[in-house]
């Protein structure tokens, strides 16, 4: 039996370029995967996956579009400028999710990967239909708004996690994410962990990000 | 009893600045709502927006972000640059709506809205939700993957759109509609049809846009 440590993946969740890339500099040695984040792509566009490319031309770079439709355009856009993963949003139908695979394997090969964004009310019939159009990633969120809101982790959401991984997904695990948070999911085959703010805004980033990696090699390693 | 007439809605729905700005100018006077579409968005950023303000003073401008979380900061990144109105996917939570509908009416005063988009299996539970919410607008979708899929509109939709409307929504209709489409919609109170493609890849989209407009006017004028 092999065992596999959880990655750790970096959330570029800036407003402006020049934050999301210096950020980016100063942790991206650090971690495993880097991510273009929504709130940024929204801001900037896709050059953020571009200038990401350029400066680390073999780490996994996720663009977090949260696509919702036309996703063959949204994956093939992101893919030329370099994007290895992108985000569907789990409302997506299955056309969508089919079309945004293709596009970003057609342009990255086998590297290209689709991962579902779990918000709202999906359920594990959907999740099965993700499976069979294949797609075996999975993000599994606190939404920041209902962290604000007071909401935390808790064993419902470590149940789901679980069961996700059952069935056959690598599930990311999101949301309010920092280094004491990791041992709640001891036992937990977490493909990665992404933080965001409790990296990128800590006094050191990349000594924030090899506090995460450690906690996770103590826990998993 | 006044009657209302639907609007008009363009999508630009472009992979770059410059043709969605060409296609903004040939029929932003046409219409009464120009919408920054998502695929556009998350190519060039909200600079569209800006560009898209500054044309156009005083129309309706809406940031299709979808926005499925951090609704604060997209809503108040879109909305300083120019945005009235900005989609909210369906799956986002309430607090993530709620959220984005403050941060934009602090900006944007009472123009400021927030639309709910509808992908996936929504409920009218939680329809209720987004009205107990003050989210009184919602977009129903034919998908543009699940059209490509040989899906079409049919009386399923009309029959979800007409009880969104009882419910006391004003829905925006779009996916695939041309001008003889509109027509299956007749006796439903449309807020707003959305076209893209059909008007801004026509031989002459201001045309387009009027026959869109003259479809409307003899049916619900």
């Amino acid at each position: 039996m092999t065992k596999s440590i959880p990655n750790l993946q970096v959330a570029l969740d800036h407003s402006d370029l020049q934050g999301a890339i210096r950020a980016a500099v100063s942790v991206g040695h650090e971690v495993d995967v880097i991510e273009a984040g929504t709130v940024c792509l929204l801001q900037v566009g896709s050059e953020l996956i571009e200038v990401l490319r350029s400066l680390f031309p073999d780490t996994i770079i996720v663009a977090d579009t949260k696509c919702a439709d036309a996703g063959s355009t949204i994956a093939k856009n992101n893919a030329v400028r370099g994007a290895d993963w992108m985000t569907c949003i789990c409302s997506a139908t299955i056309p969508t999710m089919k079309a945004a695979l293709k596009a970003i394997q057609e342009v990255r090969g086998d590297r290209g990967e689709i991962q579902v964004e779990l918000y709202g009310d999906w359920t594990y019939d959907h999740a099965q239909q993700w499976l069979d159009a294949g797609i075996s990633q999975a993000i599994y969120h606190q939404s920041r708004d209902a962290l604000l809101a007071g909401e935390t982790w808790g064993e419902k959401d470590l149940t789901k996690v679980k069961k996700l991984i059952e069935m056959g997904f690598r599930v990311s695990v999101t949301g309010g994410l920092d280094v004491d948070t990791l041992k709640l999911f001891e036992g937990v085959d977490v493909f990665t962990f992404i933080a965001g703010r409790g990296i990128t805004e800590a006094p050191d980033p990349a000594s924030a990000a090899r506090a995460f990696r450690a906690e996770i090699e103590r826990i998993w390693g």
